[in-house]
C-alpha cells in the first residue's frame, strides 16, 4: 500500500480545510435531539487493507448514525432471507425525498429501494420476524459489533423514544406499508424496532472499521457473502444518497450511505473503508461537508471505482 | 492479463446459451425499421487492455446503435462546455420512461440527466452550438470512429428519415424543451441531429472497441480527460439503463448503456470495454439477453466493480 | 310541484329496476364489517319542499353513512370557523384516489378538498377544537340529527374501534398530517373522532331529511347560512365523488356526496332531497346502483342544474 | 323578469369597481400578440331570457377569445360524433395546468378532459374527420356566428401563425397525442386549425350572446341538443377553470370557461348569459377581474346554481 504516506497527509489536510469552512449546511431539525448538536463537528477516518487506520478530527467523537444503520440491517436481512426480500422492496433510485410516500402509492406499496425510509422499515421488519424487537435488536447490534469489531457501541434510547413520539412521517409510511399488507407485524413493533437502530451511535473510527466487511478488507470475513457484499455496494452507489445519489457518484464515485445525523460511510472495494462526519446537511438530507471530504479523498487517491488510473 | 483463457471460453459459452435461449425479449416496434430485425441475432465482443479482443456470436454485423450514441455525444459535448452543461441537465437517475415527459414538466424543463431522451436532446442541442447538423454531425461520427480507430461506421440515413416523421414522442420531448427555453436551435435542427446521431450503425466489435477510452484502455488516449471518463462512467453506472439502472448496477456492477436496437457498451475501468447485442428488449428498453450475457460475463470475471475478490 | 304523481310512478320504477339490476359493483371489503352487506339491497327516498316524501325499496334500513358523514363534517366546521378553514384546506377536485397520500405530498399536507380522507380529517380536527373526542362527536350527531328531525339516529362504536384498528390508510394520512403541522391534536384523538363520525347509521329516509338543509327545503333553516349552504353544494359539486367527480355532474349533475358503504345524498337546490343506497361500489368507490338511480331520477325529472328546460 | 332594474345598477356598478381596481393581475406574456393588451380594460355584457341586453365597460370590443372557443369546439364535436368523443377523451378536472403533458402521460395519452389544452387538440382533431382545416373551421366560425346571430365575428389569423411559431407547449401536447395514436390527422394539420380556432376574435356583447344556447335562452335553438346542453354545462362547472375550477364553483357557482386572453363566458342555466373580459390574470391563468365581476354578479342577483333561495 505505498500510498499510505500521502494518504496521511491529504486526511489531516482535508480535516483541516472542512473544520475552516464557513457554509457547513444546516443540521437536521426534525428530530429534536440532533437538533443541538455542534455543527462545527467534523470526523474523517479510513481503513486499509494493511489493517493501518488514519483519523483526524472528533473522529473518536460518538454520533448518531441514523440511515447508516440501514446498510447494516440490509447485511442481516439479505443473509437471513435472500433474494426474496426483493419481492417486498425495489433496487431503483427515487426520485423522491428520503421520506417520500409518493413512490409508495404509485407502486401499490412496494419501496423503490432499501435506502429510503420505507424500504428500510420494510427491511427491518423482514428482520423481525416473529421474533421480538429485543432480539431483533440484539442481532443487529450483534452485527455492528462484529462488524467493528468493537462491543462499545450502544445504542441511545431516549432518542428512539423521542423519534418514536415524534417521527410522524415514519408513521404515515409504516401505516401506509401495513394498509398493502407489506408489514408483517404491527406499526408499533416494526417501528419502534426501527427507530431504535437508527439510535445507534457511533464513532468515525467505529464506523470506517464496521464498513470493512464492505470493502473486504476483513482477512476472516465471514460475515455475509461475497455476493451479498456487490450487491450492498451496488445499491449503495445507486441508492444511497437518496435523490441526491447521481451526485455523490457523479462527484465521489464510490458507493455509500448517509445519515441525517451527518455521517457517511463508503467503502473503495479491496482498498479502503470510509467514515466521515459533520452535521450540517445539503437540501438531499447528505452531510455538506461530508461529502465534500470524499470527494476531495476520492480525488486525490484515485479511489473512484470509475477512474482509469 | 492471466485470465484471458478463461475469459475466452466464458465468452464462447456465453455466446451459444445466449444463441440457444428461449425467452428472448420483445423487438423494438415503435421505430419501424428497427422492428424487422432477427431476435435470434447475438454478439458479443471485448477488448482488454493489453490490446487483445475477443469476439464471439454476430459480432461483425453492424446494427443501430440508438441511444448508446447517447454516451459520445456526452463525451463530446463534455469536451466542448464542460461543467456548464449540467445547468441545462440533471444527473439524477429517474424513475420514469426513457421517453418520459413527466419529470420534464416537473422540473422545469431540465432533464433528469443526459441519458434520458430529454436529456440527450438537449446534450445534442449543447453540440450544435450554432453550426449546422452537418457539421456537429460530422464532428461526432468522427469522434466515435477515432474512438473505434475505424472508419468504416455510417449513419442509416433512411432510419433517421423515418424517425423524423415517426418519432412523436421526442418531437414532443424537444417541444416541451424549447416552450422552457432549454434549446437553443429550433426543434426542426436538434431533433434532426439527434436522430442522425441515433442511426449510428456499429457492429459489437467496432463498439467494444469505440469505448475503450472509458475504460482507459488506449495508451494514446487524449480523446477526453481523465475526469470526464469517470463523470461518464459514474452517469452510466447510476443512469445508463433507464429505471432499470439499479437492477443493472445490482446485476452487472459495470458502468454501461444501452440502445433500443439491442445493443449495450459497457466498460470495466482499466480492464476492459465491452459490447454486447440481442435485439429482443426487457420492459425497460433494455437489451434482455445482452444484460443476461453481461452479467454472467462480469460474474464469471469478477469484473464488477462492486466485487471485494 | 305538479310533478309529483310523475315523480311518485319514477321512484317506484328505478328502485324495481336497481331491485332487479344484474351487475351490482362490489361491496368495500377493506372495512370488514362492511364485506357482509347483502349487495342486493337497494333504498331511495325524495323530500320535496311542500314537505311530502316518497321512498321505495330499502329506504327504511340503517346502512353506515361513512364518507357522507363529511358534508355534515365540513356544515359544523364551516359554522364553528367560517372561511379560516381554507387556509388548512383547499377547494380543489384531486385526480386521485380517495385515500391518496400523494396529493398530499405534493402539496406541502395541505389535502386537495374537505371531502378526500386527508381533508375530511382535517376538517374533523378543526372541530375537535381542544375539546373532548365525545363533546365533538355529540354536536356532530346533534346536528346530523336535527337536520333529519329525528333523534333516533347513532353511530355504530363496534364499526368505529374496528376502523380504528385496521384503517391503516387514514393512519397514514393523519400522520402526514401531523408531520406537517396540519393536526392540532394527538392522531389518535383526531383520527378515534373521525371514525366515530364515519360510523353514523342512517337509513336512506334518514339522509334524506338530513340533507333538505342543502336543498333549502326547510322554512324554519337555522343551521347553517345561505353562503355555507351554496359553498357546500358547489364543493358536492366538484369534489363530492372523488375522481369519478366528473362524471358524476355529467351524468348526474347535481351536488351530492357518496360514501364507501354505498350512500349518496344529493340535492336538488330549492326542489328536493335525496338519498339512495346500494352497497356495491364503482371503481372509484361510489355507489354503482346508487349513481345510475340519481341519473334516471334527475334525467326523469329535470332536476340537473345544468339543464335549460 | 323582474329582477332587471337591479341587474341593470348592479352590472354598472360591477364595471366601475373593476375599472378602479388596482389588483388587476398579470396579462399573459407567452402569446406575443396577447402581452401587448392594455391591463385597464374592462368590459361585461348579459343576455337575458326575455331577449334584453345589459353592458357596461369595454363591453364592445373584440378580444381573443382563446380557450373559450373550446366551448364552441365540444358543441360541434358532440353534435358530430356524440359520446364517442369520450372513449378518446376523460370528463374529469385537473389537478394540473392547461397545459400540463403529465396527466396526459400518466393515462396513456387519453386527457383529462375537452378543456385542458391536450383535450381542445382531440376535439379539434374529431371535428377536422378528414376536412380540410379550412372547411373544420368554416363549421366552427359559422357555429359561433350562429350561435350569436351576428356574421361579424372573424379569426386573427396573424395570431394563429404566431402561435403555429412560438406555441411550443401545445405542438409538445399534440406530438404527444400523436405517439398515443389519438390524433387522426398529422400534428400540422390539427395545431393549425386549433390555433386557428382559439384566435377568434369577439366583444363581450358578440360572446354573451353566443353563449345563450347553452343558458337556453334561444327559443329557436336547434343549434345543439339539450341534452349536449347539460353534458357541456356540466364540464364548464368541473373543468372550466383549469385547476381553479373548484374554486370557481365554489365562489361564482356557475359553468363558465375562461381564455388565456381575459375572456370568461359563463351560463345561468334558464336565465342568463354572459360575457366578461379583464386581460390581467390570475395564477390558473384565469381572468382576476372577470372573475371577480362573476363572482359579484352572482352573488349580487343570487344566480349560483348552488343557491337556495
Amino acid at each position: 500500500m505505498p500510498q499510505t504516506p500521502r494518504l496521511d497527509a491529504l486526511v489531516r489536510d482535508i480535516a483541516e480545510r472542512m473544520a475552516a469552512a464557513e457554509e457547513r449546511g444546516r443540521v437536521a431539525t426534525y428530530i429534536p435531539e440532533l437538533a443541538c448538536i455542534d455543527p462545527a463537528r467534523f470526523g474523517i477516518s479510513v481503513c486499509l487493507a494493511d489493517g493501518r487506520r488514519i483519523s483526524a478530527g472528533d473522529a473518536t467523537r460518538p454520533f448518531s448514525i441514523q440511515s447508516v444503520s440501514k446498510v447494516f440491517a440490509l447485511a442481516v436481512a439479505l443473509g437471513r432471507i435472500g433474494d426474496g426480500l426483493w419481492r417486498r422492496c425495489g433496487r431503483e433510485p427515487s426520485s423522491n425525498a428520503f421520506n417520500s410516500v409518493v413512490d409508495l402509492e404509485l407502486e401499490g406499496g412496494k419501496p423503490r429501494n432499501p435506502f429510503v425510509n420505507a424500504g428500510a422499515i420494510v427491511v427491518t421488519d423482514a428482520i423481525l420476524a416473529g421474533r421480538t424487537p429485543k432480539e431483533a435488536l440484539a442481532e443487529m447490534l450483534g452485527f455492528v459489533r462484529a462488524a467493528a469489531g468493537d462491543d462499545d457501541i450502544y445504542m441511545d434510547a431516549g432518542l428512539a423514544r423521542s423519534e418514536n413520539l415524534t417521527g410522524h412521517r415514519n408513521w404515515s409510511l409504516a401505516h401506509f406499508l401495513k394498509s398493502t399488507d407489506n408489514l408483517l407485524h404491527d406499526c408499533e413493533l416494526t417501528l419502534g424496532t426501527y427507530f431504535h437502530q437508527c439510535a445507534i451511535e457511533m464513532s468515525c473510527e467505529q464506523l470506517a472499521r464496521a464498513g470493512r466487511f464492505l470493502a473486504g478488507l476483513r482477512a476472516e470475513d465471514d460475515l455475509i457473502s461475497r455476493r451479498n457484499v456487490r450487491s450492498i455496494n451496488a445499491l449503495m452507489m445507486t441508492c444511497g444518497h437518496y435523490d441526491g445519489s447521481g451526485a455523490f457518484a457523479y462527484r465521489v464515485g464510490l458507493p455509500g450511505k448517509s445519515g441525517v445525523g451527518g455521517g457517511i460511510m463508503a467503502v473503495v472495494p479491496g482498498v479502503a473503508s470510509i467514515a466521515v462526519w459533520s452535521p450540517g446537511l445539503d437540501r438531499y438530507g447528505n452531510s455538506l461537508l461530508g461529502t465534500q471530504a470524499l470527494e476531495a479523498l476520492s480525488e486525490g487517491m484515485g479511489w473512484s471505482v470509475f477512474n482509469v488510473g
